[in-house]
This record gives structure tokens, C-alpha cells and sequence, in this order.
């Protein structure tokens, strides 16, 4: 079947308002991470749509570690492009470029890059997946390498299956620079604007609220400006409906000289079935970076660590932090 | 029924933004209102469906005086505690407190607290008020303050009824149909999401005020479902700064058969500078025509003129609506 | 000087969400004119900024006649295609256009075409208007007919700012200080966001339009930075439900040494059902207080009264105040 060239890309825009940044005037990863998915979104149930058959919606099921490579200001203009690179039988992968452009001066900047994983879910079924029509690939070459992420991702969504586990309130009254001392939690009631037309949260809403939980941990644990660095890949293993609340918590792992790593959960639960027990939808990794006014790293206050279980974690966040660092390094070499 | 304690007690918090503030920096009051209410609503919500019956919603019928104790701004966390406080056999009381974190230097403090009354509705049926399951007391002597606090309350309210009814005068309603009938007006105070880094308020954003008052006013005179048709030239005479308050006026000067032009004035004032006069900053025609539920055109009720004055405008309307039907029909044959 | 073609076109899109819409589904005119506007914003201040220089914004002079073609519905992303058409030594001309796009049935509409004009003001000076970059034209026949788009709306423009200036009327100015110079008020379409998910406002959605009413007469009466320092008890005597229009009026009753007293009445009426009455739907006093820039209680003007009716309003507020003092100063002997 063939696809025709303008229903696999899109291109959208917009300036960047107040409500979009900190107090500093950096625009929230979050709001960067919403533009990304609804750019992906709108992509994705596009190309499904091409064929006959339920008409259905292209569903958030993952997104790939991505890095926010250089900060965004307001009053820039925030270019996102979005072209589909893979299709699986029942899956499809679009890649999505972030340009930052300061409309007075004409410099423009790389803000970030994402991968983001759909499925097409019917809109008569919800449960029913759809087949995702194939695209044309420039070589194979280009084929097979979506092939190896496709395999690769795969494998990874299903060893990290909604790992549940009971966030505990923090003591009392914690000590500054604890876990317990800057663990937040949010509370958000969904509502009609966060949902797309067959009543489910856009995963772009889920990700911006569990960026804006992960900003008060990170700012609490080190008293002064902070930004989103990198997020580590997010699978997507429950849909959330309409008419939930969802409480999203936020937890520091892992402190490095110059980053903190925050974990977040996000739990569901419906309002009007008091049967129906609170679920994990999302989990993720956020990493946050301490600013100076020239915009510069500074250091991090050093994360004091209690009891086995926080240890356990720290280890865990010190060997992602140590393997992501390798991973730069080696990709840095190829480009030299 | 025992109801256990997590479904009677939450928490909520939100970083406080720009648009939630005023131009100096203290978040408005109705921000803080608003989180207070969502919080009563989830947990009054909650509770009420955790017994067998209709499912229901909580419905706020009160609050009771409330204070705020101290200022909250931009940047800070506004966490928001909500506890069910007292139950009768068809209402519930939830106390609230309000407490303004700054996360960068740890200061905490109290903002407000207040108390709320919901009723539970059928969401079947809205007028039908559903039982309360109880809660359990600390002691007897709690329970007994709330019964007093119930008792107040229910007394006051069915007093305010009485006043409501009696002495306040109805709003005075011209003839259907009429100029006076259908014309609307709003104000807004401008906000940072409403303007340019340059703190001037977009072209858009009044534009959109327009076209929500115009619809209203169409809305207002045929009570069908109405869309802009058209909208003729708008020249923007005057700037409007930020911190500025807009009063949007529209009103009906023409209908045809199937169309109505609305005439919408901008005036501009700012709030700070007493000495300065209001001005018109923009004023334009909107055309809206009414459509049935297949979206086809429907007719419009006769505008219904009073006076010279308006007989001028009607007559003025007449003129563009017929020049803008032969510019039309010129176009046609051009293309034909 | 060379303008690159990138820098004098633009495409933005966005999907439509219910906050974007009415009742019935069809997007508001006004949505559609502000995204038109944004696009316009971007691709003149980008253009505007091309040269040496002061760095200017591009600032909307005038919207062009423009027609709603077909209506836009929820779930549809709408795409923004923005072209430089005409330069003139200190304006420039942005055409603009509309297509609906269905993602799920691929169907794609003109829904609108536009025409606007921007002149580019200095930031540092937003009185100095500045110099336009020319474009390219494609033929000596498009520039010809751009120079004349130029003229007529150039006259035009002059033609309306003579009228506005000399037959509208300037609003009736009351006395400062009297009650009818601050009074205000406001209509507020109710949207699906303001809803529970039984389509009834929220407590908390009419609070913060009555704070923000109540702020608006406070300030109008004050000309300071005010903030609300209490509310009396609110009873919500009758639901609101979604697709009323909301009236909210706000008005000065009384004035202490530093406190003003605001009464806030909220009444609804459904757009739909013509036969049905406005009716009270809340009323509440709100208490605001005046700061100077460290946050300290200035003194309030006292309030002009005139007449028996605010005489009496006067003396029932001045009774609130002094109960409320008493009960604040047992309060304060009881604690200590």
C-alpha cells in the first residue's frame, strides 16, 4: 500500500508564553515533552487512518530516553517535526526534533530529539489493536535499523512491566537533603482538555505533570534554578480515562556532582468506583541539573541516604548515571 | 460502614504561575478558592461512592467564612490538606488548609483555611440527594462540635434562601428580541499568557474576546446553535499594555433572513493609573448565522429597532450586508 | 537585502480540544482568529528582525475582512499556513490560511483565508515605528497588486480612526470614589473545562470568577496593588449547568479605614431555552485590602455614598465589619 509523503511528517509551532517556564524564564521539559506527543499523536492516527477498516487513534505506548540539549526561553519559538521511521505489524515509531528559534536575533538551536512508540487503538473497541500500514523506507539499510530499535524496545517493555511498589510518605519532619525531605506528590482531577476524542489521557498530559512533580523534588533537594536534563525511557503500561484522578509522586534515587536523578509514579484510580483499586500507569526516571544566572551547572547538594532500600536505589540510579556517561563518551568518540 | 481513613483525607499541590497571579506577583484569591474546591470535591466525591446505591457526585452548597492569613506568590508551592470533618445523613463537611511552600528557601506558611458543605447527587439523577456514609469521630466531643457547626450552617442557609428570594430584584429584562435583550458585555484583566515579550496584549487574544462576546450576543437573540460567518476589517487604533483591564461590548445592529451583524467595541483602562482615561482600543462587525443540528442555516428572528439611533445602525448594517452580497455574486460570475 | 524564503513563511498546527469549541462541537471563530494571528505575529517579527538595527515586534494594525468557509469540529487539527504577500517602506501583509484536517477520514477543508497588516515597533521605544526588509515578488504583477491591497486598506484605516474618534460617545464617567465608578461585571460562556463530569460548573470555577470581579472594583476604586483578604460565608442556592452564560457583577457596599467590602452576585441564564428566566444562581461579600510595595495596608479612599439604597448597604456592611473585629479580638484574648 502505498502512503503518500505528507501523511507520515508534520511540522507545528508555537511561542513560548509565561506559563510555559519557571520563574527564570526556562520553559518546563514538560511542556516541551506535550508538544512532542501531541506532534506524535497526530502523525500516528493519521498514518493509521490511511486504510480501511475501525477508525482509530494512534495510543502513546512508549518513549524513548530523550535529552534536553539546550535550554528554551519565553518568547522563543518552539519548531517540532515529527516524521514516522518504523512500522511494526501493530506498532509504529516516530521521531521527533525539537528547534528552538529566537525570533529577534534568527538563532535557532537544537532543544531536543525523541523516539515515541504507538499503537492504534479502535475507536469502537479500545482493546482492539489495529494494523499499522507500512511505510516506504529510503534503503534497506534504514529498514533494518528500525527493525533492531523496534526489537530492542520490545524487549525492554516487557522486563520493565509495571513494576508496582507502595510509595511511603515521608517521615515528618526529614532531614534537609533526604529522600523524605523534597519527596512531592500531585493530585490532578483529568478533565475534558486533557483527553483525546475517545476519552483517554494524552500521554503528553501525564508527561508534563510528572515533569512539573519532578521540578519541586529537584528544586526543594537544591534551593535554586533547575532544568529538565534527560528523561529516561517512559512505557506507557495503562491507559488513564477521563474522570480519574491521578496522583503523581516524585522521589529522588541518585545524586551526582553536577545531576539528580528523580523517580516518578504516576497512580490512577477512578473516582466514582470506590471498588476499583488505584493502578500504576507510568513510571519514569527524570534528570535534573542545578543552574547559576549565566545558565552554567552547579554543583548538588549530595543525597543523604537511609535504610537499605534507599541505598539499593541510589546504587541502581549510580549504574544508569555510570552507563549513560559511557554512552555519551562512546558516541562522542564515533563523531571525532 | 467503616470507611477507611485514606478515602477521607487528601492532598494536592501545584506550583503557582504566572497567570494565577496578579502584574506584582501575589496569586489571586479565586486561584486559591478554586484548588480549595477541587480538594473538597474529590474527597467529598470519593467518600460518597464508597457505598452501594447510584453512583454521585458532590455538589458544594456552601462555604463558610473563610481568611487568608497570609500572601502567596509565583514560584511557590500552594499545598492544599482536605479532611471530612463531619457528616448528617445527607451532607458532609470538608476543612481545608492551605499552606504556601517556597521551595527554594524551605519557608512554609499558613494561607488559608476553610471549611465547605457538599451534597451528594445521583448522577442519574441530579435532583435526587443520596445518603452519606458516616465517618468515624476521634471522640464524642468532636462529633458533637460538628453537629453544632451542621446545625449553623443549615440555619443560615435557609435564612440567605429567604433574603435571595425576597429582596433582591430581579435583573431587568427588556422585550425578546430587542437591541437591549441580546447585548452583552465582559471585562478581563489582562494577564502575561495574554501578551508579547514586549508586554503588549496579542492582536489574537482580542480578537478572541470579540468573537466570544459576539457569540454570545448571537446566542442570546436566536437561543439555537450559532457560528461565525464572517468578520469584517478590524483596525487596531490603540495598544493595550499588560495590567490593563478590557471591557468587551457587543450588540445586535442588523439581522437578513438567515444573518446577524454584532457590533464589538474594546475599551481599554488601566487599573493602576487612576488619572488616565478609558479609551477605545478596537471595534469591529461580526456576522453570525444559526444552525440547525445538521448544520444548515436556519432563520433568524427579526431584529426588533427602538428609536432613531438604532434604526441608523440597522439601516448602516442593511447597506454593508447587501455590498457584501454583491461582491459575492460579482465574484461568482467572475469565476463562472 | 536578500530575505531566505524560510524566513517569510510558516505552517503551525494544533489539534482542537472541547475548551476550543461550544457545546455543539463547532470551534469557536475566536480560536480560529487567534492561532491566524499567532502565525502572523511569528512570520512578521521574524522578517521585521532580518536587518541592523533596534530588535522590533511585529504589532497587528488591521485584520482584512475574512469568512468563516466551513466550520471546524473537535478532534480536527487545524493547520496555519502564514505568507509574507507585501512590504511597504514601514508595514507588511501576512496571508493566512486555514484547512481543517479530519486524522481520522483524511478529509481536508478551507475552513478560512485571511489578511492582516503589522507594522514593526522597537523594543526599546515602542512609539518608533521601524524599517521594513522589502521581499521578493515572483512577478511585477503580484507587487502591483499587493501596492494596491496597500493603498485601500491604507485609506481605510484613516477613514475608521476618524469616526471612532468623533461619533462614538466616550463612556459615562461617574464620580471617583462613588460606588457606580467601580462597579463591574462579566459574562463567561461556560466551557466543558468549568464542568464536574455531570456538566455542572464547579464551586471553585464560580468563586474564582467572582474573585476576579470583586479584584477588578477593588483595584478600579483604589488604583493600588489590592488582594482579597477575606470572604464571608457563599450558599450556591441553584446549580449551574454547562452552555449557561454566567453573569457576574460585582460592587462597592462599604469602606473601613483599610478594607473595602465587595458584593458579588452571580446570575445564570441557558442560551437554549429562550423561555427560561436568568436566575441568582450565588451572591457573596468579599473583603480586600490595599498594599504597598512591602506588602503593608494602605488607607483605602472612603466610599461616596448617594441615595438611601447604598446608605443602607453602607450601614449593613459597617455592622459585618465591626461583628467580625469583635470576633477577631475574642479570638485573640481566648488564645492568650
Amino acid at each position: 500500500m502505498l502512503v503518500v509523503q505528507a501523511a507520515s511528517s508534520l511540522q507545528l509551532c508555537r511561542i513560548m508564553r509565561p506559563d510555559d517556564a519557571n520563574i527564570v524564564g526556562n520553559v518546563h521539559g514538560g511542556t516541551i515533552l506535550k508538544m512532542i506527543e501531541e506532534a506524535g499523536c497526530i502523525v500516528g492516527t493519521r498514518h493509521c487512518n490511511t486504510q480501511d477498516g475501525d477508525r482509530c487513534m494512534a495510543a502513546l505506548v512508549r518513549v524513548e530516553k530523550t535529552e534536553f540539549l539546550y535550554p528554551v526561553f519565553i518568547g522563543e519559538v518552539a519548531h517540532v517535526t515529527a516524521e514516522i521511521t518504523y512500522t511494526s505489524k501493530h506498532s509504529l515509531e516516530v521521531q521527533v526534533q525539537v528547534m528552538s528559534e529566537n525570533i529577534l536575533t534568527g538563532v535557532k538551536k537544537l532543544a531536543n530529539k525523541a523516539a515515541l512508540w504507538y499503537v492504534p487503538c479502535s475507536l469502537k473497541n479500545v482493546d482492539k489493536i489495529m494494523d499499522v500500514p507500512p511505510i516506504k523506507y529510503a534503503s534497506a539499510e534504514q529498514e533494518e535499523l528500525g527493525r533492531k530499535r523496534y526489537g530492542a524496545q520490545k524487549m525492554e517493555r516487557q522486563e520493565t512491566k509495571a513494576r508496582i511498589e507502595d510509595v511511603v510518605p515521608p517521615p515528618p519532619n526529614p532531614g534537609q537533603h533526604t529522600v523524605g525531605f523534597s519527596q512531592s506528590s500531585l493530585i490532578h482531577l483529568v478533565g475534558p482538555s486533557d483527553c483525546t476524542i475517545h476519552n483517554y489521557v494524552h500521554g503528553g498530559v501525564t508527561m508534563k505533570l510528572m515533569d512539573e512533580v519532578a521540578g519541586i523534588v529537584a528544586a526543594r533537594h537544591c534551593s535554586t534554578n533547575i532544568v529538565t536534563a534527560s528523561v529516561d525511557a517512559i512505557n506507557f503500561h495503562r491507559k488513564i480515562i477521563k474522570g480519574c484522578v491521578v496522583t503523581v509522586t516524585g522521589r529522588l534515587t541518585f545524586t551526582s556532582n553536577k545531576s539528580m536523578e528523580i523517580e516518578v509514579f504516576v497512580d490512577a484510580s477512578s473516582l466514582m468506583e470506590a471498588g476499583k483499586e488505584k493502578y500504576r500507569a507510568v513510571s519514569a526516571f527524570f534528570t535534573y541539573i542545578s543552574l547559576d544566572k549565566a545558565n552554567k551547572a552547579l554543583p548538588v547538594p549530595p543525597l543523604k541516604i537511609d535504610g537499605e532500600e534507599e541505598k539499593r536505589r541510589f546504587e541502581e540510579g549510580n549504574a544508569r548515571y555510570l552507563q549513560s556517561k559511557a554512552k555519551r563518551l562512546a558516541e562522542k568518540e564515533r563523531q571525532e
